[in-house]
């Protein structure tokens, strides 16, 4: 049976609230790549599901890179002559560039222009910033407020650290039957932005708490980590274990209204490209399946040519492309609570064709078997249920996957599945070569369970 | 020379009505799965072509089925209290439920109705039903009749039997200079269906006849069958020696005014498939290729994983997607005599590709050979004549097949071959590799049927 | 760095003048396939480039084909009876049948006529015929002037030769650092034909005048060569050393006003293909790929099936296709000098991608190298500047080569070159495998040439 059958967790009523709930809760949150905000973050996501935290010392090599120093901030603005914080952290924490250097100093508007960051397209939000790399400060503001500023001197204080610390990234591992994994990578790294951070984070978070009360297939490794750098440190880290990873997703920008994105690995016929375009096909909404690029988010690594890991990407609409992305405008009403429930609902539903993905044996190869003594070609099934029983008996020679049938006959993945496992409890079918190897070992193991549930 | 130049058999100008009316004398005989029905069909089919019977006792186990017991009808009706059979098998032998068990009652009209089938969108034709596998009674009439019938009693009579007996199919056998078989099977089962059944056996027959005076590269076996279990019942008793078989076609619905379908083999690129996609495209008719699907015609057997033979079904009009099919109004006037005799050359012209199928190899392959000092370059040919003896240069290093050479030139396979065997007479051209040694043993086979001639 | 970048010779101002000075220089000869006119080509080419002229006599054996007698004229008319040229060869080479046998007759109109070859479908014009291996003789004229021929006797007097003498070609060898060969090949065997025959030879000229300057990857091989006999010669003398050629090129009706067209190789996926379709997708004018087909030019001969060389045909308008193709309309005027300097531009570029066309090793293939700290990622880069060293990145795993890269990526192959060349100097990529050595070799081959220089 299907470990996902129905959908249940995904189908709750209020799940889409309920995750749209727990993404406001980090809303507020000042993350950045280093520091309290993400350990913080990594603390909520705690109270969820099981999670390992990292913390990985400033300096350490990991590849090309260094574990930069870690930032904090406890508060920042910009006041005038008055002391009247015109520009105020406290008020929306996109205000600093992010990795700003402390500074506490006055100086006359032109001086401080230069450290300014606007939007002239968009007047009335807040940009993105942020300077990891080389060490600068700065404030971002709407484009119409800064042309409000009056001439004169205004104080400029920003009360940060930048210091040796640690990198912190979190990990939540579910065993399954097998030791191959499924990565599902989200960053956490972004301060207050909806979309981009925590609807992935928030989806990641939902669907680890889905599967952990599921016996898996597969094991499932989700990280929740600092963009770039912390794909890149955690990849060094498991440079040796990282070949278990057969399949992989990253999840990001996916609580939007728009239809779905996904695009596929490096590889570009991996199993986990085959499977998102399959469900994104059956999904009804939206969707279009993209080709790699080596542009993008946390795949850049997991698909750099040392690796190759099978691991694409899921969003709705695509990073860079929506004018909200990296301002204040991709805020909580941004993200939708159906649009949340939706996404976590397709990528179970990817993970259940992974989960259920195999070869079989007609064991009456020759000819049809006679469906009809069997109860298996009654009208009581309807005409696409009977389709995909003659489909799954047909190619069931070993060399075709239920996905493989699945695309072949343009049935979706779950009623071919759902075939597949009557004919075998029928004798019509049986698992094949490898396959049944595995599934041998896993009747063990779920009998195992079986009788310790007893 | 091409087996089938000019084609003069289906040239013949009156062709179409002779198979026509050679479908209307089949159209009266009440066929099933079983009985005198089709053993009556055979025996006319036998008047026109060398065709062996095979008898199959009910009760043998084929594959997974059984041989049914043989179904033989004299008489059915349901009569009025007046004695007047107001539905009469003797009027039109679909009125009856194929397979329908003997009864002799009186009965309400109430009662009756559960056993009365119409098609209340088409409420002036009869539909064809049939209950092979799970013993029933039954009557099909026009809708408007039934609801016409008056309340009351109703004498219902079906005069037939269902005993031990046997399954009966018929096999034409056509030598060839090699083993390799040619298998064209259709279903002789239906009763009065003119599309579906006699459509296929007509074309079959003539296409048996045609052939039979000719010198053939294959052998061929032309299967009169009935549908399902008779494919089946003839795949078991042939399990060993199916193998055979390099090329096959299901023939079913091709003798209405549509244009024509051909479903590929579940191979999807078997010569069979590019000989026909070839044919099509060349037939001036409309003409489409469909992918494999594992419902429809006998090619669902033919086409079972533990077989997998390279079958398509060449079709004009798609069973079940014509509101004719399986009623009434698939009649006589539903084939079109000039239907019959374009299927009949589609399927000759699909054989005659298959006949002269093969690889050459250039015996001047280093530039191009001086065709004009042959005078194979004079304006007395045509531009693509003189096209299509470049090509057959171009490409024939071994590699490529005829069949290969006319779909990548875009010129019809009768053309290429002709190019091909002019070229062979001007010795720039010889048979290559393997098919070489096949047409060595071809021409000393060639030889003494010359020799006997003489 | 790229041999060819910036292609400064292609950019100066008055080339396409320059270029279409050249076409004109050599318009008014009186080429054949053999004689005095295609002699007088060569030796006005060689001022130009290095160039060996062979002379290969007459019933020398060339593969299937024998080379014809040498023919040479020196006059020709038709006089009417007051001796007044009403055709004159000196007024228009096209006015003689090329190849015709010299004849000194009086006749009547009735009699010449059969000698007398127009265009109706364009009045104007004369055709250009030849007949080469059947001895004739005639005259070409316009329709209009055919027409206005008034009955009686004419003179007719065709003052050429053909003896025993030699078919004579010209090749241009470039050597480069590789025994490895580019062909370039044009027909250089018709009369006062500006596109059909002078724009392959002017673009052809000034291409090996263009490389001559450079330190070549490839060894270059320009053949000016009679149309189809030539080729062959050429063959049969070379069949041992053929294999040495990895590209070519065929270039003919290159100088029109049209788009460019490009035909395959027979192989289809060559290299040449596909490094020709990538310029051709990015060269800013109108262009289309052909597929190969066994007609065309001398493409024909090198991709016989015994050859099958990887060479294909870069054209404009294409043969055939144009009206004035092959009449007296295709003159200077209908060549255009922005038209030949871009030619020569495309094909430049399309050698410098097999000139730069190799397979890379990223060195840091574990995640994504730090650019940021290396200046490779800052805003002084245009987007694609840095999407192009993405790509490069990621997809140098020594088994794509950059113009994989280039065709998956959609940035054009210069740019990907530059991207491969500067991460080269970063010490981020090194060249892979088998290039490697290769690459090695040219380094101490440049080296060698820098000491020389010195």
């Amino acid at each position: 049976m299907s470990l996902f059958n129905g959908l249940e967790e995904a189908a709750r009523p209020n799940l889409g609230q309920e995750m749209h709930d727990f993404a406001a809760s980090l809303f507020p949150i000042c993350r950045s790549i280093t520091g309290k905000g993400i350990r913080e973050t990594l603390a909520r996501i705690e109270t969820r599901i099981p999670l390992d935290a990292y913390d990985v010392p400033s300096g350490t090599k990991v590849f090309d890179w260094t574990v930069p120093k870690e930032w904090n901030i406890r508060d920042a603005y910009i006041a005038d002559v008055g002391g009247r914080r015109v520009v105020d952290f406290q008020k929306c924490n996109l205000h600093v560039l992010n990795y700003s250097v402390p500074i506490d100093e006055r100086m006359p508007l032109d001086r401080l222009k230069a450290h300014l960051f606007t939007l002239p397209e968009y007047p009335d939000w807040i940009p993105y910033r942020t300077s990891y790399y080389k060490e600068d400060w700065g404030f971002c503001l709407a484009h119409r407020q800064m042309t409000q500023l009056k001439d004169g001197e205004y104080q400029v204080r920003i009360d940060s650290t930048l210091e040796d610390g640690c990198l912190t990234y979190g990990e939540c591992f579910l065993p399954g039957r097998s030791g191959d994994e499924i990565l599902i990578s989200c960053h956490a790294c972004h301060p207050s932005l909806a979309n981009d951070n925590l609807s992935g984070v928030t989806v990641a978070t939902f669907l680890a708490k889905h599967l952990a009360g599921h016996d898996l297939r597969y094991s499932y490794r989700f990280l929740f980590i600092p963009g770039t750098i912390g794909a890149i440190t955690w990849l060094a880290r498991n440079r040796e274990t990282a070949g278990r990873i057969r399949h992989g997703l990253v999840l990001t920008c996916i609580g939007d209204a728009g239809g779905f994105h996904y695009k596929k690995s490096r590889r570009g016929n991996a199993e986990i490209d085959r499977a998102a375009a399959h469900v994104l096909r059956h999904c009804g909404e939206p969707a279009k399946v993209l080709e790699f690029s080596p542009y993008g988010y946390d795949e850049r690594q997991y698909c750099s040519p040392g690796f190759n890991l099978p691991v694409g990407c899921l969003m709705r609409s695509v990073w860079g492309s929506f004018p909200e992305y990296h301002t204040s405008a991709d805020n909580l009403d941004f993200i939708k609570p159906s649009s949340l429930a939706n996404s976590l609902r397709v990528c179970a539903t990817i993970l259940d064709v992974l989960e259920n993905n195999q070869s079989y044996q007609n064991t009456l190869p020759y000819g049809e078997p006679q469906l009809g003594r069997r109860g298996l070609y009654g009208s009581e099934a309807g005409g696409e249920e009977i389709m995909a029983r003659l489909w799954v008996l047909n190619l069931s020679d070993g060399q075709h996957s239920l996905l493989d049938i699945a695309d072949q006959s343009g049935i979706v993945f779950s009623r071919i599945h759902a075939a597949a496992e009557l004919l075998c409890q029928k004798g019509l079918l049986s698992v094949a070569g490898e396959d049944r190897v595995k599934t041998k070992m896993q009747d063990a193991a779920r009998h195992k369970t079986n009788s310790q549930n007893q």
